[in-house]
């Protein structure tokens, strides 16, 4: 499976903007045999838009630019990871990501489980749980959100789970390339699983975003990597590659989960 | 504190010969101001020698040679973190590490828990659910050996106790230098804490090891760093900087431990 990561500065509180230059890059992704494409956090909004725009933007997942995401996937042949803000049934607005296939329909959807400071806060109610492990192209996937990284057990569970990619929106800002140059490789590399992360450049508002977008390999590799500025970049994954590092690194045969209690105490 | 690194080819098979070159140490890194040196995995017999040569070299916690780290360490005013294979009362050998104090007294023990391959499952039992966090000069510390390090949920379990600072003597290999560059310090970020990294260098019979040890901060820097070859490197923690980081990420405030549970599963 051929990914494509676009990396870009927000286009903030323009929806039919960013769906625009969405069906660009899927154009662009596609013509290079990109199978799918993921997009920033809060893509179809931005994300430093305060609680008040991301009540009044907010969509259902089925709502009007949902359709029109799946249109461009249809038309275009390729798999598209978006982020945007959720009108749920109970009512609350979630900071969300949806995958749509190749053939315009929702297969997967996650709500940020991990808020991050009152910028999350104030805009968001916080995700329940659900970490969905779906099937795309073959491969196993599973969906986190920025600062969920982070916190190793979450793509750890999403691993445990089966996934052989992670897949990850983010908007992650100044002074925090640690997670950009470190963490995203050290999660690949734990869980011998790829991990593709799709950050914003660029600033909005008082938000200076690290660019640094990547794609790492269970060996802790990265087959692709964005520098500060916008851009498209492509991986292939490798299914021989990902066997051969497991081979090596058995941490799933090896782990000693009865000593792992107290990680969910408290 | 202050805490020196002593990166070493292995002198397999020869206790007297390490215990020699011990003191030494000691006397250096005391000299330099350290108040703690920590040596590689089973620094007092080597690591690649063998289940019959683990086995008549191993050595209860309290033998001949502790009481000889511990007379370097009273004499020297430093206190020392040493490898050794343990001789338990239930007849096993565990491949573990001690801490002495600057009295000359055992204040941590502990037993590996994550056993890596053949290497270590040939010679060592496995250890048990005991991960220990102790003061050492108002720091509170915890301690793990190589494998165990790679594994996120027991760097997290001793920082879930209160560790300021992990030790971690290892016996790291070609082609392994990702965990020395790249795991090491997300584990110190991730967790917020100090990750102190003493590994062998040269080789050891078909094993050539990675060298590359480090001391990494909380913030994901490091405060002191080897190339390949023999030395002792020494770095200083800094309390102001372990907090402002914590400040700015408050990972164990925003953690969602009922989320875990799958973690301790199978």
């Amino acid at each position: 499976m051929r990914i494509a990561l676009y990396q870009c500065p927000p286009l903030p509180l323009d929806v039919s903007g960013n769906v625009h230059r969405l069906a660009q890059q899927a154009s662009q992704a596609a013509a290079q045999g990109a199978d799918l494409l993921v997009c920033p956090e809060m893509f179809l909004t931005g994300y430093n838009i305060g609680a008040a725009a991301a009540f009044s933007l907010a969509e259902t997942r089925d709502g009007h630019s949902a359709g029109q995401v799946a249109a461009i996937a249809q038309a275009e042949g390729i798999a598209i990871l978006y982020g945007y803000p959720e009108r749920a049934s109970d009512a609350q607005i979630y900071n969300a990501v949806q995958l749509i296939d190749a053939q315009g329909r929702s297969v997967c959807h996650y709500r940020k489980t991990h808020l991050y400071g009152e910028l999350d806060k104030s805009m968001f109610a916080v995700g329940g749980d659900d970490f969905p492990v779906v099937e795309l192209n073959g491969w196993r996937l599973g969906l986190l959100i920025c600062y969920d990284l982070e916190f190793p057990e979450n793509a750890r569970r999403l691993a445990l789970a089966g996934a052989d990619l992670i897949l990850v929106p983010t908007a992650n800002m100044v002074p925090y390339d640690f997670i950009a140059e470190v963490t995203v490789r050290a999660r690949a590399f734990e869980n011998q699983c790829y991990v593709a992360y799709a950050n914003y450049c660029g600033s909005e508002g008082d938000i200076h975003y690290c660019g640094l977008s990547s794609i790492a390999a269970p060996d802790g590799s990265r087959i692709a990597q964005a520098a500060r500025d916008e851009t498209l970049i492509i991986g292939t994954l490798d299914r021989q590659l990902m066997e051969d590092s497991r081979a090596i690194n058995s941490y799933f045969k090896d782990r000693r989960p009865a000593l792992y209690a107290g990680l969910s105490k408290g």
